[in-house]
């Protein structure tokens, strides 16, 4: 029973899996500390609860903050680590009350996998901003039984059905997995924003995010300009659905775009200046960040004053808008553009995605893992 | 002819009022440049049109940025400068085509004097954000001879009447002055952001802005926290209208507001963390600055991304929403709490402004001019 387990760490029964004969064993690749490369880890999963689906992963994507956290760039590492939040996988249990899944379905996991469920944005649909912290699936004290999340570069998860996405049957599966961070991740402030028809919005950064936010932008019918600091992905980006594109770097180039746009998704991770981009909005216009940078960037108040604008920051999305996400992604056929790897390539990619050597998201195909 | 005057530059006829007779002679305090005081100086205004209105200035408020500006700390001043834009006089004459104004009447004369009154902003009413540049009271080159316009610390004004204001008759005139600039600096972000009943706003710093603020967010009937670095001015605080006065260096105190502002108004001069504050918003909530900072602040994106939180900036308001603000201040009762000085006093004042000796706007008295 759960209860009993309260506190218990997962860390104290990892080579224990018949300690609890109904916890899954599961198998993957972990940071067992920041220094050293990922290696094949083995582990056990929580027992599933009577709202809980257990998925065999299929596919997960590597997002930068799985380098991040595995590197414990960001301080607030634990290890063991397994990470991983880009997960597309098909169900083989379900528990009792479990009423919108059932086993052989594909399920998809992403970054929210628990919350407080009573607090405001989570009785809102906003999980993702839940008051007591969400629970992420990896590196996060798991509600249940206080054990660390371990995430989806492994061979199985155990989630509730309320953190759970269904998959819109048409799309291909290893193109899906990112979408459950890089895709709401740019999708839901671009909604929030009002992205659409008659509105000029700019995405600065063409990685991971920024694909996906290109092509939701465009999707979305908004006039779309793409700022790179390299025109060799020019070509790249006009496939993807850029109506413009910007090199930031030239100064003439940049000052033609001022106080133009409506809206502009900064999804860049190198240090750069938010300055250049916040004297291309025009009055009442946002600029929302998507990424931590390193540093605290400064801001000139004067871009802000004179046209009475904004810099906010948005964080991935709720539970329903992921959904809504997964469904919009069905009827319009948008998947990310990925590199498949089998899993022993994953430090590999880790170093490759430093160089910005992808396009645009890996994605680790699970069955390499046999 | 005002076309014949066209890039005529009024510095040139200073001392030549016998150039066209029709040019009002004006005598009030400039500074010569940036390192003297101000001290008395004579010269002429345009040639008052169809649509002008002239005023004999009775009051004029004493703002920061006439200090800025006539020591030439933002790098934009035209010398010799008369500062003040925050106008109230009694009209003197009117154009043939002046429709609002009659001779004997009050009118008031804010930072906005002039605008290109045909882009989407002002025709929106919104010519403080014109694209074409607002002309101010003083210190822009006026749109209809080219010379630099001269402010308020004067005895008399000439301005279109589409950019200036009926007063309500039942306010102190002294206490009218400020609301030119501090009274709509305010009352717009305020209005804009929603500032009313249920929601929780912030008010950081307590001067000529602050105080005005305050008085606003009370009146709108928001639950309003003054944050303040001095306890001393609790008292007063509280009397203008805070239900909530919090030490900004306590930490306790601040730790205990986290994440439960809707909206904050940042009316502080002296350098600050935004940071500190920016910790206080809750989802979706916007901090708004609009003041000039000497350098570029840094930002915390963490708490703009954990919260969907916004900072922005807002500029005075536009020439409707100030007539509004007016009307407002008439049907509620609110002036600036100000301290009337001789005209004489002005290089002092601005010295006390510095130390924040005042309670809480200087305003000349233009009758010590004579």
């Amino acid at each position: 029973m759960r209860s009993k387990r309260v506190s218990t760490r997962t860390v104290a029964i990892d080579f224990c899996p018949e300690r609890n004969p109904f916890m899954p064993s599961s198998k993957g690749y972990a940071a067992l500390n920041a220094q050293s490369p990922l290696a094949p880890f083995s582990f056990t999963r929580r027992e599933p609860g009577p709202t809980d689906i257990t998925v065999d992963i299929l596919y997960c994507g590597v997002c930068h903050s799985d380098l991040h956290q595995s590197r414990n760039e960001w301080g607030f590492s634990s290890f063991p680590m397994v990470p991983g939040h880009e997960i597309v996988g098909r169900v083989t249990a379900t528990g009792s009350s479990v009423t919108r899944f059932k086993p052989g379905q594909i399920a998809a996991v992403g970054v929210v996998i628990d919350s407080c469920r009573h607090c405001d944005p989570c009785k809102k649909g906003q999980e993702n901003f839940c008051v007591e912290g969400m629970v992420e699936a990896y590196n996060t004290p798991d509600r249940f039984d206080g054990s660390i999340t371990r995430g989806g570069y492994s061979s199985n998860y155990v989630v509730d059905e309320r953190y759970a996405h269904t998959v819109p049957e048409n799309l291909s599966l290893p193109g899906v997995a990112p979408l459950l961070c890089a895709g709401i991740t740019t999708y839901s402030p671009l909604r929030h924003w009002g992205a659409g028809p008659g509105k000029k919005v700019g995405i600065v950064g063409l990685g991971g995010l920024g694909h996906m936010a290109l092509k939701f932008a465009h999707s979305f019918g908004a006039h779309v300009v793409q700022f790179t600091t390299s025109f060799k992905k020019k070509e790249d980006a006009l496939r993807l659905g850029a109506d413009e594109v910007v090199l930031s770097t030239d100064a003439d180039a940049m000052k033609a775009q001022s106080k133009s746009f409506d809206f502009i998704l900064d999804t860049a991770a190198a240090p750069h200046s938010l300055d250049t981009y916040l004297a291309l909005l025009k009055l009442d216009a946002t600029m929302t960040l998507v990424g931590l940078p390193d540093k605290p960037p400064s801001i000139s108040v004067f871009n802000l004053i004179t046209r009475r604008a904004s810099i906010a920051g948005s964080m991935i999305g709720g539970v329903t808008e992921t959904q809504e996400m997964l469904d919009y992604c069905g009827q319009h056929n948008i998947t990310s553009d990925v590199e498949v790897i089998p899993i022993q390539k994953v430090n590999e990619a880790f170093e490759r995605m430093l160089r910005q050597d992808v396009k645009y998201r890996f994605v680790i195909d699970m069955s390499s893992l046999k």
